[in-house]
């Protein structure tokens, strides 16, 4: 029960943009300098292009091109980064929508859906303002 | 991030042990059939080997041999079935032990860790007493 690479790698991408933001797009090839992440270039061009299809992020394109975050860091949730990538999240089978078990009368589901709804509310309350690295003035 | 499968059918067979707690062993391809595992027994049979490695279960040889909790259900929790198939739950690479991402002052680790905390502790405080299909008077 572990977040995918994918998403990891999604959040660790989202963050330096909410660094940066407000000073222009940021080239992919320098996310991932930042991160240290300059061997998987080919991969973090994969999950930037999704996060830019679900509208997390926005491509700019062009010489001084790159990607910025589509909305404030303060209006861009952990969530909203992970389950771009993840889709919704969903801690076991019987979490997904539609359920992929249907047990009638299971007596552990209510243990999973309460665990969901903690999981999501957290990830779902943290801004990537509140986890940029950049002094709180800074923040937007 | 999502429970794996073997933790999943863990938990399903030592639900059936809980059912049954205190009526003697019961065969492994018994509990495949009430849990609609039948298909899986292969599968099974190495879980169940893993969850008696690890003392949760109790394996007991012969004619009317098979399986029963190692512990009475009130005293075994959902969190140590599910640690002994997965090991120690870990959420993201932060939170293994030793942690498998080690960048300083990160902004994100303190969400991890509390969910962490959140999760093993609702998964630690349900007993297999509490999921069973058995009427509450018959738990033990």
């Amino acid at each position: 029960m572990q977040l995918s690479k994918a998403a990891e790698y999604a959040v660790r991408g989202a963050i330096v943009l909410a660094d940066r933001y407000g000073q222009g797009p940021v080239p992919l090839v320098e996310i991932c300098r930042v991160r240290g992440l300059s061997k998987s270039f080919a991969y973090m061009t994969k999950i930037f292009r999704i996060l830019a299809r679900r509208g997390v992020v926005r491509a700019i394109r062009g010489k001084n091109g790159g990607y910025t975050l589509a909305r404030p860091p303060a209006k861009t949730t952990l969530l909203e980064v992970i389950e771009a990538i993840e889709g919704r999240l969903a801690l076991n089978l019987c979490q997904h929508t539609p359920p992929q078990c249907h047990e009638p009368n299971c007596p552990v589901r209510p243990v999973w859906t309460q665990l969901q709804e903690q999981v999501r509310s957290v990830l779902g309350s943290k801004t990537l303002a509140q986890l940029t690295h950049r002094p709180r003035r800074a923040r937007r």
